[in-house]
């Protein structure tokens, strides 16, 4: 067999499993640097990331976001579907650390200010064009650099935030550009009552209205979303992202993934962000979809391990498009791969008769730590327990060396907010 | 503040947090061996364990409990609460590898044969005294062995599983010994079933009756128990033992542990076993408390971070009698603790104010290995990778060794049974 073939390098992986590399289909890496900080409250946008959010600054957006990177890579994902506020920083870094990613930069006319519940939001036309430029500059600097390892999306923050003229413009250039439409889709009660009040019907009537519901819209989350609703979006050829570990501590909400696979459609699985979620790990990803649809229906059958396992592969490349290059193991895809570890504990014993349980196995024991080696477009990214191509100590520590700064900004909003964890810091339960 | 203490070892964690060491309440390790052959099916105990319970050997048992005491302590859990068939033989390995443990013997009288549904268990007297016998005998031999490391409990089975003489005499015995009565309660239908039919009342009704509602009882699972009887065990002073992992995984259900914590009751957490669940983590059976409860509530601040770990440490420690001795650092208690390394990127960047984010971070985005030292009443077990008190690889390799034979014993079994493993095996799934 191995005579058949020509290698620069030939690695020897006794007692491991070879596998696509793992695709994370949504991820918000700007403000991973805020990890552990928004949790276990209501309202989490106003209540945990708001006192953070607001102090944020582009350096700290770029060293969180390195650290998500590293995070993430430890844990076998390959491929990085990123909508962030650095998207350039974001490129220069993929591009360095060798990894795949898709990458959206957020784009939007709803001006930026406090509404009264029940206010519509305000569109600042200015404000959209600039924002649709920025985007559509990125993506012509970026999308098919670092040796095709980067596609860029175009990114409407949400139906509710862009103006019916910036959406129908995103569409067409979508269209020209041959990419995706990178968005949030009904994702809570206030992006509903927004399109409600606006265009008098729900967020996916409306999406169909103008054109959305098609194969080019990757559509995150659908959290507000109906069954029937969600089945129309699956028929349409749209792609759903779901986020179950996010979704469930943010939102207390299983993600309505199963409905939207029944109906014919495919579903990948995002990370979403550190504050709130709190990981970036297919591991933890494929484990929480199966176990929270279990609960959800109630049926110990619902969502098994192997089709939790290509939600995070080959489900995960028809999603982003990249298919026809990674997602499955074949003559002919980049070489993304991962190996892991089958002699550690949490993966032992091994069986191949009469039933194999390396799946279940990977799905619902394994915590990512068994990955040992990390191949992205045929180049070594991890092995030996060390990232290959970033200084991940000086990383950290720059991150760690962010915080005392970060946290002073922070701290008036953090008392005056005076949410959930405030309280459980004045209890000291923290 | 150190020159007013003398120690034999001073050791130096610079970026770790030490936190007492985890306690896990409740596990069967010596079906370990089949770790990822029951999962994703209906009726786990028939379809799931059914061909490969049959087939285990003694030899099977004890090599496949010793993989996941592997597993766990280097996930940081230091107490294991192990109801298993090989009692004599994971004391003798407890001793050695020197974690804490609460060990118990199952006690029965019910006779191993197949019932026709709706058909009364039969009790043989013989076999009833011969059992208690031995768990008694094992309680003479191993309780406050290994330097106090070692605590036996009883272990009736389950209310259906034993005769009310049987049940009597324990709860007797049990006092005496000042021991606690470690047993699953209510854990479904077929309980509920069996001890309707013969006493007229449900089983938390019939324990009442019988007296065994009190501060001994560990009350494991309670699945098939509704809200007032859960309310009325956490009244009684009787602990409860979730597992959510496990009873996600094998019944899609989540344990009623926020119901009985509101009552004022204690709720420690348990990984069960291998085989459905899969792992033995206390990350995972933290984290999955945490996220189930608020999915179960649809309410993002059910069951917060400070909760699920205080679960898992204190609470749990006060569940099993241990709280004197461990489940917190305190002056006093024995020097069961774990460090924890805040530099994996899982667990950056560390803040102290105005918010402390390492709880929310244990919880959520841990998953076990980040846990970098391991010591149990002052002795290190785990440090620099490594497992110290036992010949980790070669127990790997032996139990790995076991599975040609064990899988060629069960195959026929795995077939007949034709459950959904199965089927996926024939379907390619797997």
């Amino acid at each position: 067999m191995l005579s058949q073939y020509q290698a620069e390098q030939v690695l020897e992986l006794p007692h491991h499993v070879v596998l696509p590399g793992l695709i994370d289909a949504h991820m918000h890496t700007d403000i991973g640097i805020c990890r552990g900080l928004a949790q276990d409250t209501k309202h989490w946008m106003m209540y945990g990331m708001g006192p953070f959010d607001d102090a944020l600054s582009r350096k700290e957006e770029i060293l969180g976001s390195k650290v998500c990177y590293m995070e993430a890579l430890r844990a076998g994902t390959t491929t990085f579907s990123d909508s962030n506020v650095i998207p350039e920083q974001t490129a220069s870094f993929v591009e360095k650390l060798g990894v795949r990613a898709c990458l959206t930069k957020e784009i939007r006319d709803a001006c930026y200010k406090i509404y009264a519940p029940g206010e519509l939001y305000e569109f600042d036309s200015n404000m959209g064009s600039q924002s649709l430029q920025e985007g559509l500059e990125f993506f012509d600097r970026w999308n098919g650099c670092a040796g095709g390892r980067i596609k860029v999306f175009l990114g409407p923050q949400g139906a509710d935030f862009c103006s019916p003229e910036l959406l129908a413009q995103i569409q067409t250039l979508a269209k020209v550009r041959q990419t995706k439409i990178h968005m949030h889709v009904q994702q809570g009660s206030r992006e509903t009552a927004q399109i409600m009040q606006r265009y008098g019907k729900r967020p996916i009537a409306w999406l169909n209205e103008i054109g959305y519901l098609n194969e080019r819209l990757l559509a995150v989350h659908l959290t507000d979303a109906n069954d029937d609703e969600v089945r129309q979006m699956a028929c349409s050829g749209a792609s759903m992202i779901a986020c179950p570990g996010s979704i469930g501590i943010i939102d207390g909400i299983v993600p309505p993934s199963v409905v939207f696979q029944d109906a014919g459609g495919i579903v990948a699985l995002g990370s979403d962000q550190a504050p709130g979620n709190n990981c970036h790990n297919m591991f933890n990803e494929m484990k929480l979809v199966a176990l929270f649809n279990k609960i959800k229906y109630q049926d110990p059958e619902k969502l098994p391990a192997w089709r939790a396992l290509r939600m995070a592969t080959i489900d995960g490349a028809k999603a982003l498009g990249l298919d026809e290059l990674v997602g499955s193991l074949r003559a002919g895809k980049r070489a993304d791969f991962i190996a892991v570890d089958l002699t550690a504990p949490s993966m032992m014993p091994v069986y191949t008769a009469p039933m194999r349980n390396i799946v279940p196995n990977l799905v619902y024991s394994a915590r990512g730590s068994e990955v040992s080696l990390v191949c992205v477009d045929g180049k070594l990214l991890l092995a030996g327990g060390k990232v290959l191509t970033a200084d991940e100590p000086t990383i950290i520590a720059e991150a760690q060396a962010c915080v005392p700064d970060l946290a002073a900004r922070a701290a008036k909003a953090f008392w005056e907010v005076n949410g959930t964890n405030a309280a459980l810091m004045r209890e000291d339960k923290l």
